[in-house]
Formats: structure tokens, C-alpha cells, sequence
């Protein structure tokens, strides 16, 4: 039968050449104009060129630099190293991954664009750098980067001293590449409970570096292939004595960069969801002796055989060797960033040119970006894009600043939690709305999913960065009713922890009028009353446990569920009120009105997410709660009008998108064809020797 | 500097061999039991191990086919050719899915175990296979299998007649390699709208196939590397009239199976974010001719030149051609909640073994399943994962059955929505919950992940799907007010929204003792309440917006969030309906009082998850839902203790999990080392000569 049918089988045409392929057709230019409402008439479209422009520098005010974000651009414009190559192997992806660091280390750290002594000088740099970076591809390049010259060079920075110091140059340039061996097989969280030994021998003055247990083997260390240095994370033991985690220099290769020293082991952990340009690897000591000055001796010393440290609680030590994190904490907040803009400006483009159904079964379709199903889910994340935007530029200039670093940790620390899980959650629904086309690795989602996932683990769990937001709160709270005051972003919490205790004003939780709902002021209060009362709940409940248990660490977690919402609440709180503040400045009348509705459906998106708190807790009545939902849907609609511009106004770098669903030019269909190969290969086949 | 460190690296031990790596330590062995709670003492177990039996034979009534399932056990344990290596570059995966499919094409089809005609016969048969078949790796075996046996199979069978089913023996047993050529690039969803031609030549008695644009390419074609013949989805014309889409057979490749036969142009599209063991392409026709007769002729045909149809109208002709897509959706439903089930076996295991923190800095530490925030993520996915079981046997009840095909169909379309989109949102938490082992490759969240998320899109956009279900309940409750009364899964509706014009009763909306929440009635009065009342104001909104719009497209465009929320609602409704009809049916008191605590716990779950509805309608006072969100930590808690046991009646088969950190047996870190690979190739450099 089968035979039949291609026996039947008749040719009109003659053998065709396989490279003819995307020659047939039209395509895309024949299809239907947008309505005229997203794409507006030419001359206003001029104007909305500007606002781009303007959205983009309001965006990254303090960390302009456009010094350094041109360089970069440059070198990352040779398209022969800066490709993001879906189809190399894992040890391909790792030496390009390494080329590019090093490209960067060179034209930009070399050249003294940036400084890993920015970390204290200008801060503002670093991030200028990281925003164009962070644009590239999978974030291996990324990752590899803040390896080595943050944590790894920040290790040596901020833990070490003058003797230490000398490394820098060496360090930054690529010439001494290192790893920051922390996390063990056994250990990711609980890093205080860490297990690889360092012992001190008097003898020789030297610590004896050890893996007790296969659970201490270090274990993800990034660079861990490259490196040929090591900041080990190790229990200092001293006369017998446990000293507590602290930071070692070890040696780990030859100087060829790939044979390892004797006692050294060290392997590959193997592929990973995503990032697998990074060179993830595990590594084991076997009485590795390093000279007692290769100890980071900023927080604890070893003198003439003698331990002493500045800081006498081992816990308060210890917190402050972690404090480091912070930088990758940061980094991880704006990169994460921009990868959302990068996945909304995929799937916005994308459905303004994807054209799907119509009025009738076989006349003219109309753009996806149309339907309601649509803005409803992309239009919340761009104003959620525009405010951690608000919150970055923020961030970035305490970062710079560096008054009252404890509260600064809690904040970076809340941010990173709440945008990499936003972010995450985000991107797979944006690759739904793509459809086939964003399951292709051509469409970028695979790479951005993957990428941004780990950032809800590494550089601190979100779920333990959110207690120690939480922990920190209730700390603050204790004080405040003993005489010391909330602040800086916790100064509102004073306001309504005390306001509290008198009852619901019974007109303002039914008022429900478009001017009360859309006004800042009840964005702002909704998100104060929200942290305060979860505030004043999470102290009696934790306090409850504690009668109860009799066990802080039992009481403790069993409060997690509220401790938890209280954090993701007051981070949302101080991302409402920086945004708000950040527009109430802004002096461009355009800008100013096109961040208030992106404002304001972030803020009423955020209250809809959490209707079970606000309306468990009378702050708002039915009706009021339906008049929400109303205006969420309006705003989207509204605002999706405007779409193309606003995500433009992102300031993505177009040479760094690398998905022919996102390019703001060309045709959609003909940018999918041109990055999608030819012929399946021969070795597609069983008998591939035919 | 360095090298003054360098110098001073001194040795104590000798050269170690890299393959003593894994030798040191004595590791996970050493370290604490789990808290009794969680182990409960031995006699309890035997009685456990005997529930899990139970468990699994129960979520598998209907579709046991033990030989079946033994045989596929029995192929595939041959561990040379099913592992999920995740070190296989895309070509080598395809030639290894393709060998996959082969071995299971003679083994189970050739051998007459399960047939292309159980779709009518016996589909449990289909059902039975599929359920081991999507326990492997990442789907990319089932979706092959899928594509080639019950998509262009069940064409051929479904839509073909007589002369097409001696194919039937040849496709089932891999021996005739086929493609289904339904979507284009530029058409996806809306099928109805594809532009590749069929154009009869009555000279001839031929059709002439082609790619009229290049948006007319077909794209994503599964199995396009390896076809020799296509069903190709096509306008048929005749005598210049469009008689809109049909399905035809065209011959592709010469009978190497590797070279095209003239007119025919197939390249690769490439890597994708998952299934890259699936050889997807794209395919144009030029003038491509084939004989009349290999029109799949069941629902229209050319006699004598002339085109006839036992359908008049092409809407309905159009669906009934759609119709047969109902077998991927379903072993969609049935294969998610397969991957669920993998991942939810993973954490669980991990996080029983896992431990961080403990009530000292330097003491003992808890296995991290203890932590609430744990447990809520975890237990509502479990819970779910057994709803789904339950909604399953009577799904694949109906479609053996075979009554009532429509309902079926919009309950199979429901189902694969709300299955694919709750499977992936949550096999994303729970690689988070797995930290960086999550992350690594060997855990095989990364190949679970992208294998469901494109659940959401093939088979049937789920946000298209969930319109259909919409769209059937109105089209339902018109007939009802027009005198003909709701059936099936429907029944319910015609109860309440009669009872609906009456309002709430003011002591049943503040109950909240225990014995009302947890009872089965109020689950199920929830849910039906929810649907009637969204079901009337769903017909409202589209009412209203047609009254504004005189234009049907528009107004239910814009009726599409309520329209998504009814579907969904109603789809959760048949799921807690027969959730507990299964319990209450159920005669063994362990399995039964087990799957009672479930069902509480899924019911409670999902009114949490939609308070913002039943808040809204006053259908929950404040007090009520407080005293839910009680209620679901504590049973979330209290399951937890059992979570093991839970995860382990599953049933899925030990040898098919292929991850180091869900095994049930052995050292998790023993697991872990043994999966990872040894030292970092030298093609892991830039010198690699050296």
C-alpha cells in the first residue's frame, strides 16, 4: 500500500535545491498593518522616539557611565565571540564563556574603566557595567564575571588586607583567575555549619587544609575549571579550638591553569538547567598546607600562634564575612531585570506582529497583543519592569552611598528574593504566550528561563533571604518600643504599628471611586497599612509559638508563613514608595505621565495579588475589592496601547537580543527563518553512513 | 604575589588519584535519623508499604493492562538504550528517541499488545502504555511515539477509510515512518486558517500540493527527520472553490528514509527548550502531486471530480477533523500528571534526607521537609497530583465508553489546560525547593520542566482550549432555558443557577467550625456555586458586551477573563466531583480515610487559591476564610508526616526515576557522586593541547 501510494506519486517540477527553501513567498509584509492604535500616526510616533530615550535615562540614573556601557558595547559587538550559540556542547560553551571574560577583563578592568576597588570607590560603575553585560545571552558570561571579580576578588577585597591586596590587578585583569569555594555538598544554607577544616600547625605556621567528609566536598564552585586559585571557606581550628568559618587563599593549579596541585581534587559537577557556560566544579583537600598569611585576616587573625579577632561575638563574625554577599545580591537584582525586559520585549514584539483570528473564519486576523488574556498578563510585568526599575535606581545610590549598611543588606537582600522569583514565574508565561514559537531555542525563552531560575537560589535561598528581611523587621520593632525609632525604608512602620490599634475609617474601605483608587495615596497607604499589620500579627505569633515551645527555633518556624509574607510585603511596600517618589521628581511632563498609570497598575496588580490579606483584613470591602479588578483591566488595556514604546523606553541594547521574535525591525516570519538551519543532517539517521 | 604563594604551597601527602574522589568520608550514612514523626516505628511501616500498593493500584483503575505495563518494563530496563543522558548533543538524542520508538513499535505493537485501533476498541490499552512510557526521561519518547502511532496514525485511522487502513500494521510498527503536517508558521491555533493548497486536477484525478507563502511552511512537524509520508493538513480546491481544510497523504522521502522526493523541501528547526530527542521540521511543497485517492476521505472525498461531504456545514465538518485530537490531549493529561509525580517524588525524597539548620549554631540539623514553608509548597501539590489521579480514571472511563463524545471532549480540553499549567508553575518551586541540586542536571528538573511547558501549547493552545470549555457551558445553558437540560458533568449547573436568584444564607457564609470546612458537602458547594455563579455572569458580560459591540468576535474577546475564570472553575469542579465519588466508593478504610485528608486538603487549597472570588460574592465571611487558611497549614503539616508514604503510592516505577536525589533507597549524597562526572576534560580549556 505504501508502495502504491508512491508509486502514484507524480513530479511536475524538477529536483529543487534545498537552499531555495525561504525564497518562496511573501510572508510577513503581506500581512495586515497593525490597527491604528498601536501603531500610531508617524507624527506622533516621533515623539514617542523621545519618550523612549527618556524612559531609558530615567532608568539608569547614577549608573549612567556611558563611557563604560560604549566600550562594552564595542567589544561585545564582534559577533564571532559574543554569539549566543545554542548549538555548542557544554566544554565548547565553557571556553567561549572564558574568552569573553576574559575580553572584558581586559578591555574593560585593564584599561581601568572599572575596579574591583569600585566595590568601595564607585560602586555606580560596577552596575553600569553588569546592566550592558547582564543583556548578553544566557548570563554565563555574567556569572563568570561576578565569580571572579566578586566574590572571588571581593573575597580577597573585603576579607583580606594590605598583604592581600596585591592580588587585585592581577585578579581583575584575568591573569589569576580564582573561585570562591563556599557552598559544600552538604551545606548550602546553613553555611555557618560549613565542614572543610583548616588547622593551624604552630610548627610551620601554616593551616592544613582538609575534606573530613564526602558531605564538606566544595561543591557548584564556579570557575572551579579555570581557576587556578581558590578562596576556601573553612572552620579555623587553632590548640584544638574551633574558630569558626573563615576565609583561606589556596593554591589549586599549576601554572599551565589546568594540571592540579598534589592534594588538590577537583572535578566537573556536569551539566546544568541553565548557565553551562559556567564552569561549575567540586573540589576536595587531602592535607593541603598554605602559609598562615594566606588567611583573609580582616575579621580574625592568626599572630604568633594566637587567634584574636576585632569582633569578639562568633555569630556578629560571621555575619559580617557573609556581608560580602551583598554585591552578588545586588547584581543579581538589576541582571534580573534585565532579563524580564528582555523576555517582555520578545513577547510584546511578538504579539504585535503575531496575528491570530479574526471578525470571520477566513477574512482578515488580528494581532495577539489584542486580546485581554494577553494584556492582562504581559501589561502587569511591564510596570513591574518600570518599578524595579524605580527601586534599582535607588538601590543603586545607597549601594553608592553606604550609610547605614545593615539596612541596605536587608533591602538587597528582600529585592533579590522578590524580582528572581517574579521574574522567573514571569518568563515561563511569557514563553506560554509565544506559543510554539518561544519553545524554539531560536525564541531565547529556553536560555532565559534557565538563567534566571538559579538566581532565586544562588547568592542566598529567597526563602532564608526573606527571614532575614523579616528578622531584621522584627528586630527594628522590638527597638522601636524600647525607646530607639524605625529608619530610613522602615520609618512608616513607626507611623502605623501605633495607628493601628484604632479601627477601620468605614468610608475609606468602601470608597471606591476611580480618583481614590488610582491616587498614589492609597497605593501608598494599602501598602504601609499591609506591612504594619502583618508587623504587629508576625510578633504575636511568633511570641505565641514561643510561650507555647518554650524554643525560639521551633517558634520561630513555625511563624514562617506570616514571617514570610510579612518580608515580601514591606519589599513591596518600598518599591510602591520609591517609585512614587522617583515620579513625584521627574520634571518631564510625558515621562511623568506615563510612569503614574505604570505606577498605578502596579500597584493595584499587587494589591489584586493579595486581595486575601486586604480583604481578610476588612482594609477592603466588597465592592471596593470589584472596582480594583475593574480598573487592573482597564489600565492594561490602556497601557497596552502603548506597549511597543514602553518596552522600547527599557533601553535594551538591540545588537543583544538575539531573538527574531524580538527585533523591533524586519519581518517576524523572515527573522525566524534566517536563524533556522537547512537540511536535517545525516546524523539525524540510523543509517547515517548512506 | 602569587607565585610567592604558590612557592609556598607545601606537601604533605603524595599525588592522589582523581579516581579516589568519592573514596573519602563516611558522608550521608553518618548523619542523623529522621525525626520519628516522618520514620514512623517498623510495624507501622509494613502496614505503609501495603497502603502504597493500595494507592497505586487505586490511581490506576480502569487501565491496569498489568502485561503491558510489564512488557514496556521489560524493554526498557535494557539500560544501553533508555537512560536520559543528559551529555548527548541534539542529533545523537534523536537517532536514540528514534531507536526508543522502534524497540516499543515491535516489542508492544508488532506483538499485538496494544494497537492503533484501540482508540476505538480499547483505549485503556493506550492509556496503560502511556502511563509507563511517560514515566522515561523527558517525553521526548512519548511525544515520537504520539506523533507517529495516534497523530498521523489516528489520521489515517480516524479520518482515512477502508483503502487508507492497510497502512495501519506498517505505521504501528515503526516500519512506515509518518508526520503530522498540521501547523504552519504562521498558523498555529486557528487551524482553520491554514494556507497551504490542495488543488484537484480533474485530468489527472490528482491533487496538486503547495506552499503558497512562506508563512504557509508547516513548522514544528514532529518526526519530519524520520517520515518517509506526511498527513498533510490542506485547503482542498476544486473547480476554484475552497472547500476550506482537509487531511492528505503525500509521500516525502524516497525509501532510504533520508532523501526527499522531488517538490518536497524539509529542514531542521532546530534545538527547542525540551524534546530535543523529537527531530521537529519545517516542510514546503511545490507542486507536489499525489493521487485523489490519497485524500483521507471520511469527511469529504472527490468522486467522479466532484466534491461531497456527509457534513454540510464546514464549521462542523471542520470540528469533526479536529475531534481526533482528543487522544494527545488526553495522554497530555495523563503523561503531565506522570512528570507531577516525578518531581513531586524527587523533592519530597530530597527533602526527607536534605538537612540545614537545626535549634544550634553548631548542632544537629532538621531535615528541611520540617519547615512550614515546605510543607505548604509541597503537600498541595501532592494532594493534587492524586485529584488528578481521581479525574483520570473517570476520564479514561468515558473515553473507553465512548458516550457522550462533545462532553468528553470539552472535559479532555479543560483537563489538559488546568494539568499542563498547574504541573508546570509547580515543578518550577519544586526545583527551587531542591536548592543548587535542583539545578544540577542529574537532579532532571531541567528535562521535566521544559518537557510539561510546552504541554501548554501543543495539542491545543490552553488558554484556546479553555474557551472551548467556555464556550460549551454557555452554548449548555442556553439549552437549558430553552428547555433541554444539562447532562453529564454539567448536571450540577441546571441545580444552581436556579437556586442562585435566592441569596446566600448568612449562617452558612460565616460557619467555620472544622466538621463544615472539612466536609465533603461544603468542597463540593463551593465549587458549584463558583461555576453557576460565573456561568451566569459570564453570559451576562457577553450579553452586555454584544449589546454595546453588534459584533460577536469583539464581545467575547472581550468576555475572555471571566470566560478563562468560568472554564477553570468548572474544570476544578469536575475534579473535586469526582475526587470524592472515588472516595466515597472506595471500600478500603486506609485508602479511603488517606484520600479523605487529600481531597480536604485539595478542596480547601484551591478556594484559598480563587479567595478573590469567593470574597467577592460574599460566598466566605472573613472568619470562614481566616479559619481556611488554618486548615490548610495544619493538614498541610499534618500529611507531611506521611509525604514519604504519599509520594510512594504514586506508583511510579524505581528504575524509570534516573535521579540521584528521588531514589528511595541509598545515600543521597552517595547518589549524587555516583551521577557526576570526574575531572574537567581538557576540552574545558583554552590550551587544550597541553
Amino acid at each position: 500500500m505504501v508502495l502504491k501510494i508512491m508509486s502514484s506519486f507524480k513530479m511536475e517540477s524538477s529536483e529543487i535545491n534545498a537552499n531555495d527553501a525561504f525564497k518562496i513567498g511573501k510572508g510577513y509584509n503581506e500581512m495586515l498593518p497593525f490597527p491604528t492604535a498601536i501603531n500610531e500616526n508617524p507624527k506622533d510616533q516621533t515623539s514617542k522616539l523621545s519618550l523612549t530615550e527618556k524612559l531609558k535615562n530615567w532608568s539608569i540614573q547614577g549608573f549612567e557611565h556611558h563611557n563604560i556601557r560604549d566600550e562594552l558595547n564595542r567589544i561585545m559587538s564582534d559577533k564571532s565571540l559574543f554569539h549566543g550559540d545554542v548549538n555548542l556542547g557544554k566544554e565548547e560553551q565553557r571556553v567561549q564563556t572564558l574568552k569573553q571574560l576574559l575580553a572584558i577583563a581586559q578591555g574593560i578592568f585593564d584599561k581601568g574603566l572599572v575596579q574591583i576597588t569600585d566595590l568601595r570607590e564607585d560602586p555606580s560603575k560596577i552596575l553600569a557595567m553588569m546592566d550592558i553585560v547582564s543583556q548578553f545571552d544566557d548570563d554565563s558570561l555574567m556569572t563568570k564575571l561576578i565569580v571572579n571579580n566578586f566574590l572571588f576578588g571581593a573575597a580577597v577585597f573585603n576579607l583580606g588586607t594590605e598583604r592581600h591586596h596585591k592580588l587585585l590587578p592581577e585578579i581583575q585583569s584575568g591573569r589569576l583567575l580564582g573561585c570562591f569555594a563556599m557552598t559544600e555538598l552538604g551545606h548550602g544554607s546553613n553555611v555557618r555549619s560549613l565542614e572543610t577544616t583548616a588547622t593551624y600547625d604552630p610548627k610551620t605556621n601554616e593551616f592544613i587544609i582538609n575534606t573530613p567528609l564526602r558531605t564538606s566536598t566544595k561543591w557548584w564552585i564556579g570557575n572551579a575549571g579555570h581557576a587556578t586559585i581558590s578562596s576556601v571557606f573553612a572552620r579555623l581550628i587553632i590548640d584544638g579550638k574551633d574558630q569558626e568559618v573563615h576565609c583561606f587563599l589556596v593554591p589549586i593549579r599549576k601554572s599551565n591553569g589546568i594540571d592540579l596541585l598534589p592534594g588538590i581534587r577537583i572535578g566537573d559537577v556536569g551539566a546544568k538547567f541553565g548557565l553551562n557556560g559556567v564552569d561549575n566544579g567540586w573540589i576536595q583537600f587531602e592535607n593541603v598546607r598554605i602559609p598562615a598569611t594566606n588567611l583573609l585576616d580582616r575579621f580574625g587573625s592568626v599572630e604568633g600562634g594566637v587567634y584574636s579577632s576585632p569582633i569578639k561575638s562568633p555569630s556578629r563574625r560571621f555575619a559580617n564575612i557573609l556581608a560580602q554577599m551583598i554585591t552578588g545580591r545586588i547584581t543579581i537584582s538589576f541582571g534580573t531585570t534585565r532579563t524580564l525586559k528582555s523576555g517582555l520585549i520578545i513577547a510584546t514584539r511578538y504579539a504585535s506582529k503575531r496575528l491570530q483570528f479574526g471578525p470571520t473564519s477566513t477574512g482578515p486576523e488580528i494581532p495577539i497583543l489584542s486580546y485581554p488574556t494577553h494584556q492582562l498578563t504581559i501589561m502587569p510585568m511591564i510596570a513591574s519592569a518600570y518599578a524595579f526599575d524605580a527601586i534599582k535606581v535607588y538601590l543603586g545610590r545607597r549601594f553608592q552611598e553606604r550609610t547605614d549598611e545593615a539596612e541596605i543588606h536587608v533591602l538587597a537582600s528582600g529585592l533579590k528574593a522578590m524580582i528572581s522569583q517574579y521574574t522567573t514565574v514571569s518568563l515561563m508565561e511569557l514563553r506560554r504566550l509565544c506559543g510554539g514559537h518561544g519553545y524554539g531555542s531560536y525564541s531565547r525563552y529556553g536560555r532565559l528561563i534557565a538563567t534566571v531560575d538559579v538566581g532565586r537560589t544562588f547568592e542566598g535561598d529567597n526563602t532564608l533571604l526573606l527571614q532575614q528581611v523579616a528578622k531584621d523587621l522584627l528586630t527594628q520593632f522590638k527597638k522601636e518600643y524600647s525607646g530607639n525609632k524605625f529608619t530610613g525604608t522602615l520609618k512608616y512602620l513607626g507611623k502605623n504599628t501605633s495607628l493601628l490599634i484604632s479601627g477601620m475609617n468605614p468610608l475609606t474601605t468602601m470608597r471606591s471611586d476611580d480618583a481614590h483608587l488610582l491616587s498614589f495615596q492609597f497605593l501608598l497607604d494599602s501598602m504601609e497599612f499591609r506591612s504594619s499589620k502583618l508587623l504587629i500579627q508576625s510578633a504575636q505569633t511568633v511570641s505565641k509559638n514561643y510561650k507555647q515551645t518554650k524554643d525560639s527555633f521551633a517558634a520561630w518556624n513555625q511563624s514562617l508563613e506570616i514571617l514570610i509574607h510579612l518580608a515580601k510585603a514591606h519589599t513591596e511596600t518600598v518599591i510602591v514608595t520609591k517609585f512614587i517618589e522617583s515620579i513625584n521628581k521627574e520634571k518631564d511632563i510625558e515621562v511623568r505621565s506615563t510612569l503614574k498609570k505604570l505606577c498605578q497598575l502596579y500597584g493595584l496588580y499587587i494589591i489584586r495579588q493579595d486581595f486575601e490579606f486586604f480583604r481578610n483584613s476588612n482594609y477592603l470591602k466588597k465592592g471596593k475589592a470589584k472596582a480594583i479588578i475593574k480598573l487592573v483591566g482597564q489600565l492594561c488595556s490602556e497601557l497596552s496601547q502603548n506597549a511597543l514604546v514602553l518596552v522600547k523606553g527599557f533601553g535594551n541594547e538591540e545588537h543583544l537580543m538575539e531573538s527574531p521574535l524580538g527585533m523591533e525591525d524586519g519581518d517576524l516570519y523572515e527573522n525566524i527563518c534566517k536563524q533556522v538551519g537547512g537540511n536535517f543532517t545525516r546524523n539525524n539517521y540510523l543509517n547515517s553512513k548512506l
